[in-house]
């Protein structure tokens, strides 16, 4: 299995990336081979510096790096030999079983899109963040920004992408679905969330179990949790910067502990006929290493067989 | 001045909200009158127990209470006798200056624009929260309910309101109106945002700063924060949950202590011809005692008289 790393992507990269390669590859089986794609010497040169041998990695040189404020439609297609293009075109022609990066999240979303495309049926591939959940374990909330507007039947595919993912990467059966509402009642609402709901409450896709408030959203009542991406975008950054407000005051508990976005590497995209996984720009080599680690489960789960067969 | 209080409104009503009147009765001047609506002779008996004299109230006996889980509307035209429907009655008629109410929320909107009704050329009142600043200060958050679904040039309206509530509630010269959205940069958003930003950018009406996302909620960037009442409700209650972990865990920090909402009393109903207040339903003494306070300042900083002319 190989997986693919850009090595240019994020605000520490590349010292942050191989480092978090070299992190990555002490714990992946000889069955895996890690691929990284960036600026080769350099990669060669930071691996000798912490006496790393460059033969426990392929290598694929690119010489083009796409900026974090780029336009990411227009960056993609003007950089051909960027670090984010090569991997996706790697991805598409079947060189690579994953792709991750921790750089420009608009051009991974364009890159997936337009490379490895969206899985035949899925209207709009959406992306995912990790909720850690108050009595332990972790759920997911979706879209977190990939799709500002969204449709009805955007948001009931949502789910299936959310509970399949649930399902194979955090091991629960039959996950919790729901849908993030201003009310619990069914007739609740945004025009949006009342006309997804009787969708949501028909479908035999996954288990739907209401409306969830944003009072909710660590409770275990769901697994999967549903909602547009301007939504679920202000949400996890009203969450994130919560934790970051715990940090600085001190306030160590165990529960925050697990805001912290390092252990879960980044956000998966789902509804892409690969496995692929945006990291956080500020990653440090920990965050590197799980958003391949990441990808690798993704890729080893079948996920995108799955989602396949759920929307044939 | 009269200041109207339903007795009735609230999960601990009446006992919480006739405490809540003594403890207004006490901070109050001789030129503010406490005018109690609800069951008459319960509020004498709970007055006696706690050996406070009833001559230091009005009285407005009703025989009806709309209860917490009550449809507005029917509530509304079903219940004449409800304290909410004769509060807003008294508010109406002039025999009251302000109202507040810690009862059924959806009643509080409904009775506000059926009775005092919006200011002419609002299109929909708004709720607002208090936002705690992490370097100290309020801020407020609107809408945070009252209209899920809105159009840009309500968003417009809705930075007026607040930009007015800032200035004469929190003393706050020009306050700084920011727009929730996914993104700081003009082209960022939703449909919603995207209309909505020119609109602002290019409007007289209030000092507009630009977009701010949800890590900047208790930042000092925005002293109003304009959103629509979806999104506001979630970042409301998402919040409210922050606060109440913090809290179960034992966090202790001055910052978090300034979420307790029995500080702030409650949430004011802008846009409607007269000072109006929705308390918590959970309110203690405390929190209508605040509530009470907030409603007479509403009254007193002649807020609706500037909202009026600034929408002539």
């Amino acid at each position: 299995m190989k997986i693919g790393l850009d090595i240019m992507g994020g605000d520490y990269a590349p010292k942050a990336t191989v480092l978090g390669a070299i992190a990555a590859h002490k714990v992946l089986s000889a069955a895996h081979r890690l691929v990284l794609i960036g600026d080769k010497p350099t990669a060669l040169s930071l691996l000798e510096e912490n006496n790393y041998s460059p033969d426990n990695f392929d290598f694929v040189h690119t010489t083009q790096v796409i900026g974090m404020g780029e336009h990411p439609t227009k960056a993609i297609s003007q950089k051909p030999d960027s670090s984010i293009a090569v991997g996706f075109k790697m991805l598409k022609d079947g060189e690579l079983d994953a792709f991750s990066s921790a750089g420009n999240t608009g051009a991974m979303l364009v890159g997936a899109v337009f490379s490895v495309k969206s899985i035949p049926g899925v209207i709009r591939p959406a992306m995912a963040t990790t909720v850690p959940k108050l009595k332990g374990g972790l759920g997911i909330l979706l879209d977190v920004g990939a799709n500002a507007d969204c449709k009805p039947d955007t948001l009931l595919q949502f789910g299936v992408l959310g509970s399949l993912y649930a399902e194979l990467i955090y091991n629960i059966q039959s996950p919790k679905v729901a849908l993030m509402n201003i009310g619990e009642e069914e007739e609740k609402g945004n025009l949006l969330t009342q006309a997804t709901y009787p969708l949501m409450k028909d479908t035999k896709l996954f288990n739907f179990v209401g409306n969830i408030e944003g009072r909710d959203v660590f409770g275990s009542g769901a697994d999967v949790i549903v909602t547009d991406g301007f939504t679920g975008n202000v949400i996890l950054k009203l969450a994130e910067s919560f934790y970051m407000i715990t940090l600085k005051k001190g306030l160590k508990d165990e529960f925050f502990d697990r805001f912290n976005y390092e252990q879960y590497g980044g956000s998966p995209i789902l509804g892409v006929n690969a496995p692929v996984v945006v990291g956080h720009g500020i990653s440090n080599p920990e965050a590197i290493k799980n958003m391949v680690l990441l990808s690798k489960d993704m890729a080893e789960s079948g996920l995108i067989e799955k989602m396949k067969q759920a929307f044939q």
